[in-house]
């Protein structure tokens, strides 16, 4: 049996960022380490029908509000970017680069990586869809510039996220976040709780 | 400032009839009475550009588990229905008519109605979308058949729930269950902890 909670997500997406910042508090209770899939949920759209919530008419004010109200819940910082929603390829593809780089100082940041771009974007009001932003944030980790700016056009990469993509939709998962554990999906920031007790009981 | 909590739902939602065996013990704790407002999704969904969970490509068989072990979560039967999602027509005018009646023996019943409703549909395993099933189902909780049967082919029956549908627009519900109290909007069975925080801390 995996010992991995697989988390995915798009950076552009406000209950990812919520859902990122708790999840790895549910992981340590339960011995579990997260397994971080960063994905663009426009490319998963298409294939679900679906569109962003701020789209949506009625929907969409009401969106913007509950990611504020939400993150209030959980005493989370949020600031609704003023460009929203965003393409997220350069932060997704930094993190696929990250979490499966040979150098293991590298690799060890994933996580905190993940973290960093979720507060440019969410926290600093940062436009996380700018590879120079990307680029910027990671450097504040360590991670060598120029490094990742070679990376980032790098087609072994860019075929990385493609390939997590579909991979994410073999899988069903159609929004973000979307955490499977032992087979079992949970889609939402609102159902960690839900799996936090899934995980408590041992499954039903 | 009104002291009642708003319930907007469709008895064709799975989440509605979970909300609606939960939102009545909220409403006690706080000194809140519920207004059931039955309505039509089908005409909102025209309206805000949406479309029934089921019926997206990846997110149908996730939103069908879901519906389960939301069900399971909070210890309420639930058996998804063979006919789904359905016409509801008959049930949200019965509601409308009794919940607005002049005879207060059939006024007070209007809650009840609600949830027998749902159990026909969730537990039961009724087609709830057929007149009949309604009109039986009310029998049983005192409500004369040809009284009910007759109503159901009123124009201002008919009428008032149009009306009431699109009230709901004009208040920005797009979804079921959608709760409003004192202005303030929450959407979904898996919001109703979060309003029962925000009464009991009054807001903000």
């Amino acid at each position: 049996m995996s010992q991995t909670i697989e988390f995915y997500f798009d950076f552009s997406s406000p209950y990812g960022y919520l859902g990122a910042q708790r999840i790895q508090a549910v992981a340590d209770q339960h011995q579990r380490s997260v397994d971080w899939h960063p994905i663009l949920l426009g490319a998963i759209f298409k294939v679900s029908g679906q569109a962003p919530l701020t789209t949506f008419p009625l929907k969409g004010d009401y969106a913007i509000m509950d990611f504020q109200r939400s993150a209030r819940e959980v005493e989370l910082p949020y600031s609704h970017p003023k460009q929203f929603p965003i393409a997220t390829v350069a932060a997704a593809r930094t993190i696929w680069w990250a979490k499966e780089h040979e150098d293991s100082t590298i690799n060890q940041k994933t996580g905190d990586l993940v973290q960093a771009f979720f507060k440019a974007y969410y926290v600093d009001g940062k436009n996380l869809s700018d590879a120079s932003v990307v680029v910027e944030t990671a450097s504040k980790l360590g991670i060598d510039q120029s490094n990742l700016e070679a990376a980032l056009q790098d087609d072994v990469v860019k075929t990385r996220l493609k390939t997590a993509v579909n991979d994410a939709i073999e899988k069903k998962v159609f929004g973000s976040p979307m955490m499977i554990v032992d087979g079992e999906s949970f889609w939402g920031n609102d159902r960690i709780e839900q799996l936090d007790r899934w995980l408590t009981r041992g499954g039903w």
